[in-house]
């Protein structure tokens, strides 16, 4: 029986998976219908499984896809028996960005409930 | 016996109310010693308790503090006994930024070990 946190990190290889092979339904297939998404653009927040594919499809239509195109890195996993989190970084072509996602079981199986997507401001602008 | 979704709350509440008050020691109180912080401006992430009190200090030095600096909004909570997150938007100012934190227990307290502010980026400039 794989543990809490190896089940997550399953889930997180899989995503990025879908997500370099431009795979929507796979790219939403481990995500709960009330998830509430803060993406890299605007607006401040996506909410619902309806909003989630549609950050996707903004993010299709402006990635190669293929290998190196999304690409996760020091991914940490905190995870209890109902709910667990964990934070990456992620390889975007030659860009780096932050994920954090929430997640909770659902009958019997994690979902995404939560997800935040972002790019530090350079402090030469901020 | 407070829920756990209600300490957690209490424990937004106080921090937030000791960031408007500039108090540091408050601020970084219920946070855990390997902390990893995404803040809004560079780096990419800061590590540890150490570095997590800098991104602070920065805050502090340019804000002006009091009511309306730092106010939580939306604030939704997902716990379990030992594991939780949060999601929230912060009304900093005129501006509104977007807020993830992962919790967990430690000797019977809630501490904080992952935080993620951001702003979306302007859809004009992506």
């Amino acid at each position: 029986m794989d543990t809490n946190e190896d089940q997550i990190r399953t889930l997180l290889e899989n995503w990025a998976k879908a997500v370099r092979a431009q795979d929507m339904e796979g790219a939403i297939a481990h995500h709960s219908a009330d998830i509430v998404m803060f993406d890299v653009p605007e607006p401040l927040q996506w909410i619902g499984i309806d909003e989630y594919r549609k950050t996707w499809e903004l993010f299709f239509a402006n990635s190669p896809g293929g290998p190196g195109s999304f690409d996760l890195a020091e991914l940490q996993i905190t995870a209890g028996d109902e709910v667990g989190w964990c934070h990456a970084l992620i390889k975007v072509g030659d860009s780096t960005a932050r994920l954090t996602m929430g997640l909770r079981q659902e009958n019997g199986q994690w979902v995404v409930a939560h997800e935040h997507h972002s790019y530090p401001w350079p402090l030469s602008s901020s």
